[in-house]
């Protein structure tokens, strides 16, 4: 599907900003809304955005998708408000999924269709719209979180949207989104600001101990210092996701503990290689250059087959390129497209043949 | 005091090698062995020692320091074995200083004077002399571990290689030392690792998670990726540490995941700032340019005074520039010149004061 030509950001931040250059860079039209005017009018002076308007109903107004990149805390209201305004799509950024779709589903049952969950995976320690970079999402892993309302016209638009930025989509439902940002997100940003304080606060010789701080310790802390005053939203928006990951780690650190009271060379040992192994071949971003494939999967009309193919996807680590549904001009169901690196092609036609969906594909330039 | 014009070390890799390179630019002439003697003689392929030769007696003749630089649970022996020898003053870069000490005391009373205790905090992800460079300790923290028993020109010696390197000398009691590394390096070596671990060994979905690893979580695990081999030892020598301070940084995981529980902002937001603030002021490294004093302090002629001095000044954060004892012709005493920055001169010496030592400065260029 091509790139929305006209995008509504609502919240230009530093995210919304960087949301807002990448597309213009695309040749998209970018209107702004802030709730504070002035970080809308700071949004055009950096170029974030073509216009800015002072009311939502009027960004969202001819917006073939509107980007909600406001704080964890407001974004349902926001999302449900640009839905009541008409909004063709709508789509945010926040950091937390589960939550926010039970509570559009549960406000807006008859608009939720048009309305993907998303979060970029892209921060900065700068923060506001003069932070903002076109370069922000290259190659970062940009989640959506469609589900069995998801229409499909809707989440193929938001796809577009990611592409046109340069982030690689992955779709995976909210709940395990929830579950997976837990353990390598905001337990690590926990668990530094933990370490961190406990040097800061250990008494006497804190100058001493800072000092010998090497590079291992600063890098272990570095989140610290990044902007603190979004953690508070996270924490109660994904308390539970948290808690879960939180005691998953407490009991692993208690195993550890437990080596080095022991002694146990060896399970101390094949611990740290595995770990080792395992932060060597952690993925490095994005992939170029690749030859890529179309597949023509034969699809009923029903809600749910995006979701249900897109999350499988994810599930494989199969990068979706482009997603798009034809519809039949006659009968009921449909054709959905979906570009995917050709070396990947066959390992998901495989994957979604066992899933009852048969599939043709050929290779694209 | 000059820097050493001949120096020893023993053990030639990385650390090692990176010490003789910088002592070599510094116009010092520097003998290298290694058990290995292959080891020894890329050690000279490099550039990091002059010559090597095939036995620890020959390294040790005519240096005027002996470094130790062998992995953590062979330096005792290495160093008792420099004593042995005939080193006039030996040292070590273990990252563990305490049970050493009490070893070496233990096994050679009458030559633990000659032994100073020492671990410079600078590492690198590379390992084997091939890694060495002649910058790896320019600005690091150095800390040495002098005692009661610890001679003065013993201690003046080590001190003018450790600024030879260009690293910055700390002289703290090897207790506390061990204490602090285990808060500032070991515990978030083992932390660093548990986490990689848990999100690697999470199951089904470890490709989407590790896809969701934005920068923090690579910044926090970047440690868990270097050399695994030396942590058993480090973890063994420093089992007592390591335990209390895991103990501390479990602790206060603990009161943070109630905090999360209690959905409690106020308080997490306030450890969240604390911490904030704590990194951002981290300590970053060398300093330069700034004017100098020289402190001349008449002290008893008595075992203890340089480590106290020198303890003092690490305690106060006060960085030793240049230290030496300049014995009186007559009588018992001597004079203990120190070269601090100008700066921190008058609060230090009203430190001394309060322990009775009694001093004048000048500002020197």
């Amino acid at each position: 599907m091509a790139a929305p030509s006209t995008v509504a950001i609502a919240g230009t931040g530093l995210i919304g900003g960087s949301i807002g250059l990448a597309l213009r860079r695309g040749g998209a039209t970018v209107i702004g809304y802030d709730a504070d005017r002035a970080r809308a009018d700071a949004a055009v002076e950096v170029g974030a955005v073509d216009r800015a308007v002072g009311a939502l109903s009027e960004a969202v107004a001819g917006a073939d998708v509107t980007v909600v990149a406001v704080p964890v805390g407001r974004v349902a209201a926001v999302v449900i408000e640009a839905l009541d305004a008409g909004a063709a799509v709508v789509t945010d950024v926040g950091s937390v999924k589960s939550p926010l779709l039970t509570e559009v589903a549960t406000a807006r049952p008859d608009a939720a269709d048009r309305y993907v969950g998303g979060h970029p995976m892209a921060g900065s320690e700068q923060t506001g719209v003069e932070g903002a970079d076109a370069d922000l999402l290259l190659g970062a892993t940009w989640v959506l979180t469609p589900n069995s309302r998801t229409d499909a016209t809707a989440f193929s638009a938001v796809q577009s949207l990611v592409r046109a930025t340069g982030a690689e989509m992955l779709a995976i439902p909210a709940q395990r989104h929830d579950e997976l940002v837990a353990i390598v997100s905001h337990v690590p940003q926990l668990a530094a600001t933990t370490l961190m304080d406990l040097a800061a606060t250990t008494g006497r010789d804190e100058t001493t101990l800072l000092r010998l701080a090497a590079g291992g310790f600063r890098d272990m802390t570095r989140i610290a210092a990044s902007d603190t005053s979004i953690w508070p939203d996270i924490c109660l928006a994904n308390r539970d996701a948290i808690l879960g990951a939180f005691d998953g780690y407490l009991d692993a650190l208690t195993r550890v503990r437990a080596l080095v009271a022991d002694g146990d060379r060896q399970d101390l040992l094949a611990v740290l290689e595995r770990a080792r192994d395992a932060r060597r071949s952690l993925p490095s971003g994005a992939r170029t250059g690749e030859t890529l494939a179309e597949l023509r999967i034969p699809v009923p009309d029903r809600p749910g087959v995006v979701a249900e193919v897109a999350t499988l996807a994810g599930e494989l680590g199969v990068n979706i390129a482009d997603i798009e549904i034809a519809h039949s001009s006659e009968g009921a169901g449909g054709v959905l497209v979906l570009v995917v690196a050709a070396d990947e092609a066959t390992r998901f036609e495989e994957a979604l043949a066992e899933r009852g969906y048969h599939s043709a594909h050929t290779e694209i330039s």
